[in-house]
C-alpha cells in the first residue's frame, strides 16, 4: 500500500451526523468515503441510515414544516452527500488501529480489506435498548405505537389523550414520562422493582402530575395489538407480569415507550485507545468534535447522551467535517 | 402584572437557532414567544430570519439535496414553528433585566412594552463585518458574487476557475482564502497593511498554495460590476487603492469575499450580567446551551465564533429548548 492509497477522510456511519459530515467534507474537496454499515438485528433492527430508518414521522427536524418520513429524509441526506462527490461503501468497519505518531489510521473492513485515512469521523450512533419481545420490535418498526423516544414521537396526534405506558426507572424514564403527561390521558410508569434509580427531584417532579401513575414490580411480557381502520397494526394493551407474585394482567394503552437506556455503537472501538465516558459514549473536547486521538473525530449520538436528536447530530457532523478540514489543512494534507 | 402574564419561554431571534428552539419548545408545550426583530441597516442589511435571508443558494443544509434559497428555507422553519403553536412578535428586544433569584426575567420591547419570562433563549446571531461600500452591499444582497462566507458560498459553480479576492488579514481570512484555492484559478488576498495578524501556521499553509497571491497595502475602494446573460448584476473587478502611495488599480475577479470578522448581536445585553468571551460572543457551559445566568440560554452564531453554519445553529437551538424544558420542569414550571 503506497501513500496514494491513503484517504483524506473516512466517515463511519450513515445517520444524520455521518451524512452531514460527508456533505461538508465533500464540498471542501476532502473526497470523503462513508462506510454505511450492513443491516443487522441486535436485538432490534440496525439499519444503514440509523435510527431514523425506523421512524415513521419526523416532525421536529427543521426544514420540513409538514413532517417527513425518516427513511425519505435519510435518502435526501445521502443524495446531497453523493451530489458533491462522496464515495459510499456498504460495509462495516470492524476494527480500528489509530496511530499516535501522525501516520495514517488503519481501518479493518467487513469484506476483509483494510483502508488507511489521515482523518476519521466516527458517527456510528447509538441504539435504544429494547425489552427484546417480538411483538414490541414488530410494532416499533411499523409505527404501531411503540417507540424508544418520547421527545421524537410523543407529540404525534395518535397519542393525544390516550393512556400511555413508559417502561424504565432511571432519569430518562422520568423525563420521558413527564414529557408524555402533556399529551396522554394517563401515563403509567412500569418498573420491575419497587424503587426508582432516578434522582429524587426527577421522581418528585413526575409524581406531582395528576395523570402519572407508577406500577411497581411489573414487567411487560407481551404487547397486544389491534387492526385500525386503515388495516394497520396498532398497540392495544400490554400484558404485565408481577415480579413478586407472578400474576399476569392486561393494561390498555395507546402507546408504549421503552426508556431503559441507549447503547452507543462503540464495540468495534474497544481497543482503539479512545476515551469514553462512564456510560460508554465517546468523550469529546469542550465544544469541538475532537477526541483524545489526533485526527479522530466523533459526531452524533455516539458522543451525545443528552440531546440525541437528528438536528443535533447533523450539527455535530458539520462540526466534525470542519474540524477535520481545519486540522488536515494545518498539516498540509488538504 | 400578575404571574399569569409570565411567559414560560421567550426566544429572541429568528434564524435557524431561534426557529429550531421554537419548534422543540412548542412541541414540548412551553408556549414559546419569538421576537423576530425588525429590519435595519447596520451597515449591511439585518433582517428577521437572519443571515440566510441574504443567501441565494443554500447547498450545505442537510435535507435539501438540490439546494434551497435562504429565504425559502427560513420561511419553512417559521411555518414549522407556527404549526406547533409558536407566537411570533415583529419587534426587537431592546434591553433585558435578568433576575438572579429565580424570579422571572424582564425584557423591554421596541414597542414600549415589557414582557416577563421564566426562561429566555438568546438566538440573535452575528453579522458579518463589511467594508461599507454601497456597491459591495448591493452585490452581496443580490447574489452578485460578493459574500462574507467562503464555506457557505465558495463552492458555488459561479466561482469555479475564476480569479477571486479575499479581504482580510486574520486567521479567518487565511482559512477562507485557503478554502477558495480549491475552486479558484487564483486567490488574491487583499490586506491594508504589510503584515498579517494571522498565526504563522495559517499564513504558511496558505502561501504554500500555487494559486494564492497576497496584495499588500491595498484597500478595496469600489466593486465594479457587469450585467450577465440573464440580465443580473455580477462582480467584474475590484478597484484597489494603495495605502502607501494612494495609487488606484483595477483587479479583475469573479468573486469577492469579505473576511474582516463578525460582530455578535449582543449590544442589547451589555448590562445584562451575562459573560462574554474576548470576541464578545456569549460564553456557554461545556456542551450545553446554559449561560452563567440560570434560566438564560444562548444558541447559534451569537455564541459560536467557530462553526457558524445553519445546521450547527439549528442544533444549538434544539439544545437550548431541551435545556430550558429540563430546567423549567425541574422547577415545576413546565
Amino acid at each position: 500500500m503506497n501513500d496514494n492509497d491513503v484517504k483524506k477522510l473516512v466517515i463511519i456511519g450513515s445517520g444524520p451526523a455521518g451524512w452531514t459530515a460527508a456533505i461538508y467534507a465533500a464540498r471542501a474537496s476532502l473526497d470523503p468515503v462513508v462506510y454505511v454499515g450492513v443491516p443487522k438485528q441486535d436485538p432490534g433492527p440496525i439499519l444503514p441510515g440509523g435510527q431514523l430508518m425506523l421512524t415513521t414521522d419526523v416532525e421536529n427536524y427543521p426544514g420540513f414544516p409538514d413532517g417527513v418520513a425518516g427513511p425519505e429524509m435519510m435518502a435526501g441526506f445521502q443524495q446531497q452527500a453523493e451530489r458533491f462527490g462522496t464515495q459510499i461503501v456498504g460495509e462495516d468497519v470492524e476494527r480500528v488501529e489509530f496511530s499516535r505518531d501522525g501516520s495514517p489510521h488503519t481501518l479493518h473492513i467487513s469484506d476483509g480489506t483494510s483502508v488507511r485515512a489521515h482523518a476519521v469521523i466516527i458517527a456510528t450512533g447509538a441504539t435504544a435498548n429494547w425489552l427484546g419481545l417480538e411483538s414490541e420490535l414488530r410494532l416499533a418498526t411499523a409505527g404501531g405505537g411503540v417507540s424508544a423516544c418520547a421527545v421524537c414521537d410523543g407529540a404525534l396526534p395518535m397519542f393525544r389523550d390516550q393512556p400511555m405506558a413508559v417502561v424504565g426507572g432511571g432519569d430518562t424514564a422520568m423525563e420521558e414520562a413527564n414529557y408524555l403527561t402533556k399529551f396522554a390521558s394517563t401515563v403509567y410508569i412500569i418498573h420491575r422493582r419497587d424503587a426508582f434509580r432516578a434522582s429524587k427531584t426527577m421522581q418528585e417532579r413526575l409524581l406531582a402530575k395528576d395523570n402519572a401513575e407508577v406500577l411497581w414490580n411489573k414487567t411487560v411480557v407481551d404487547v397486544l395489538s389491534r387492526t385500525d381502520d386503515m388495516g394497520a397494526e396498532k398497540i392495544r394493551a400490554v400484558l404485565l407480569e408481577d415480579t413478586v407474585t407472578g400474576e399476569q394482567s392486561e393494561l390498555e394503552v395507546g402507546g408504549l415507550f421503552i426508556a431503559i437506556g441507549h447503547t452507543p455503537a462503540t464495540r468495534f472501538l474497544r481497543e482503539s485507545g479512545l476515551e469514553f465516558d462512564d456510560a460508554g459514549y465517546i468523550e469529546l473536547g469542550s465544544r469541538s468534535s475532537r477526541t483524545n486521538i489526533a485526527g479522530v473525530y466523533a459526531a452524533g449520538d455516539v458522543a451525545d447522551a443528552t440531546y440525541r436528536q437528528a438536528v443535533t447530530a447533523a450539527g455535530m457532523g458539520c462540526q466534525a467535517a470542519l474540524d477535520a478540514e481545519h486540522d488536515l489543512g494545518a498539516r498540509g494534507l488538504a
